[in-house]
């Protein structure tokens, strides 16, 4: 038997067929193509659940379970309250997919909490019960695995530690606190920290970086501070004290097994993972501890939501 | 059938013995007299467990099991890993208590996770499944239950919100980090805050309240702004913002459904907890859910620590 697992984003739809071993078997995508009603935007879902069956060879008969990623909070009953970059106020999609794909058990649950899902049972955390999944990406999202099960809280909005204030009356965060580790640690707040720094050094080599690549990203810093240049070192090393304060604020609040570190900013890979794991290790409150949280690099990608998804039906 | 719950504290021992409606049946006290070996703290334990044990009438075949919670780290062997103020390394707190008062089954745990089960269970929690209690005393101890169960981490040494970085490079912490919670909201932050504004305001109330009282303490400031104190009301003012900051973090991660907030300050009642709810409503990332967490004062006191012992056997 077979599982489904889709990713609802706001800017694709992505449907796979999954086996029980974790492995993609047949994958579908369409674009989301927001603004538009919740119906054709389910419509669509269904179209590419087709459409991942067809190209993985099986039939509904095959599904054991259809588990769905979207933004935004899902209650129990399968409901979207509220998903804001989807426009979407209270859907039924657990009733909208049995409608349209069929009658077989369905699960929704956070697209962030699905990706921890997957990356502690099929990525990095290789089975891992106790496990939390942080990804710096446009915010910063989490997922919190206890006991091998989802935290997400008494009205299934639990998990955000990128809205925990690292900085008392620090900057201004989309959440409308101030302070916020999102507001340090996203990549969107490295290219605002990586253009303060190019506007304080006119002479930095940003400014070269810049004008080749079109705009500042989430790798200009990195790039300027592997070729010595000062402003760079500046804007990385702060970067990365601030990913590394919330992430020890995690371990001491919960000391998971592991906390996996994704998004794009991670392909810089031991540049960024040495440096937070060295922090981690000298703050941590379990100083005297044998076993210590782990900190690793992501390992699924996109693909991690996809197989969280999947493995919703198994999980619950 | 009863249960014995011991909180071995850096000051006193206490047993108790506990009824399954978390009633108290006979407690008995000694001091723990640090620093001195762990074999005799260990034999003041037992005597005071007969003691409780005589005080309510009761033979050890009543006995289900004993539970204590103790300062610091425990392993899952009952071993205390490493308890600073008393002393202890590697004590093998199971067997030594098992040597003791005899072959029952006997659990051990952190004190501040024993208070967090009392109150979820006997206490304010009413048997709540996902809580987290905060205890605003010399330090900001923290306790987090999720599922019914305790969450003690890989090591352990979970449940430390009281180290989570609100200030980055902000007050030295004892723990060697900057800017930790508790640095700015246990009692003794209180205690140099008020400090500090006395010195900043020569004419304010609280010299003369200190001059009566003796010393500044938790209560000089509020004190003060019940007397329409300028000082004292920036001072509370503050406080309860850093307060705040720390429940609206934990708010976000974790959507418990109640945190209690314990510990001396928390006799200010409405004039702590009122405050504090408004922060909470207003800042929470979960501000379009229906459920949200509920922040409440502690009920039971100390006997949280050794009714959530007792509490041990039959929740593990």
């Amino acid at each position: 038997m077979y599982n489904i697992g889709v990713d609802l984003g706001g800017t694709n739809i992505v449907a796979a067929v999954v086996d029980e071993k974790y492995g993609i078997l047949g994958k579908s995508k369409t674009p989301t193509a927001t603004p538009r009603g919740a119906d054709e935007i389910f419509d669509d879902i269904a179209r590419v659940c087709r459409e991942a069956m067809d190209i993985a060879g099986v039939g509904l008969s095959d599904i054991s379970s259809l588990g769905m990623g979207t933004p935004g909070t899902v209650n129990g009953d399968g409901i979207i309250e509220f998903a804001n970059n989807l426009g979407f106020n209270n859907v039924p999609a657990r009733q909208m997919l049995k409608d349209r794909v069929g009658d077989i058990p369905i699960f929704i649950e956070n697209d962030a909490n699905c990706a921890a899902l997957g990356e502690a049972y099929a990525g990095c955390g290789n089975g891992s019960d106790n496990f939390v999944a942080v990804t710096l990406g446009t915010g910063v999202g989490s997922g919190v695995i206890i006991n091998g099960k989802i935290v997400n809280g008494v009205n299934f909005a639990g998990g955000e530690f990128g809205h925990m204030v690292i900085m008392i009356d620090g900057a201004p965060c989309t959440c409308g606190r101030k302070g916020c580790w999102e507001a340090y640690a996203s990549a969107t707040a490295l290219i605002c920290q990586t253009k303060e720094a190019m506007r304080e050094y006119p002479d930095s080599v940003m400014h070269e970086i810049v004008k080749q690549e079109g705009k500042v990203n989430g790798k200009t810093a990195f790039d300027a501070m592997r070729k010595g240049d000062i402003a760079g070192i500046k804007v990385v090393n702060n970067y990365i004290k601030y990913v590394a304060c919330g992430l020890i604020n995690i371990v001491n609040a919960l000391q998971p097994e592991m906390i996996c570190v994704g998004g794009g900013i991670c392909n810089e890979g031991d540049t960024l993972l040495k440096p937070l794991n060295r922090y981690v290790m000298a703050e941590r409150y379990s100083i005297h501890s044998k076993i210590q949280t782990k900190i690793v690099k992501a390992q699924l990608g996109n693909d991690a939501g996809i197989i969280g998804a999947a493995l919703l039906g198994s999980i619950k």
